[in-house]
């Protein structure tokens, strides 16, 4: 297992199905990741919520539409929105997108951040390997 | 609190300081997320490490260097590299990298999806609204 993997320029997101899962890849244990390609007009293919995770949708380019329960919300290039625990979910790219929508998706649950808390150490002496 | 937010273009990841914090803009419970940029030349202030999260670094665009306790990884477009629980780490953009170092990172601990499971539910006799 390395700690490293790759998902290529914004245009290759995804690959041939249009969705990359990172997670595996690199070992994560905490947080799910993909990155994905909805070609304009394309859409995932259903509604899903989650029990217990949450999920972060990140909207790098293109334009879109995100169902969120009963709301829908307007996508472009910057949105973020997170899908709570237990919150019915969707996505499109709009058919007159000039581009294809690339999103990434964070998906975790279990502990809350603000529970791990500040759990950061710095070592602000130790010299960068470039430094040298 | 909203769950929804901006970051803007890619050119504007991170804003005047270079960082921008998503999680508390969007009411995030579990997952840690910054966008950044990290301009020619430049580097992250110190080294750190977490003694429970893991962190997730996503490359979108630039080139540059991650120190990950000993090893110094090549970084590009597509690159992404976990930092383990306790493993030191830092990064750079290459002085002549082409274009800033466009990055994510994200954060979490506590506990491992492996555990947390297969927690979706779809519902794929629901409409989409924009198929109505």
């Amino acid at each position: 297992m390395s700690n490293v993997t790759q998902i290529g320029q914004l245009s290759a997101w995804g690959g041939e199905n249009g969705k990359q899962f990172i997670h595996r890849e690199i070992g994560a244990e905490f947080a799910g990741i993909s990155v994905n390609t909805t070609e304009p007009g394309g859409e995932v293919p259903f509604w899903h919520s989650h029990e217990r995770c949450e999920e972060i949708y990140i909207i790098v380019d293109g334009r879109g539409e995100f169902a969120l329960d009963d709301e829908v919300l307007p996508l472009e290039p910057g949105t973020v929105v997170r899908a709570a625990p237990g919150a019915m979910h969707a996505l499109r790219c709009l058919p007159d997108s000039a581009v294809p929508l690339r999103w990434v998706c964070v998906r975790a649950a279990g502990e809350a951040l603000a529970e791990v808390g500040r759990d950061g150490t710095r070592d602000e002496e130790r010299p960068f390997p470039w430094s040298a």
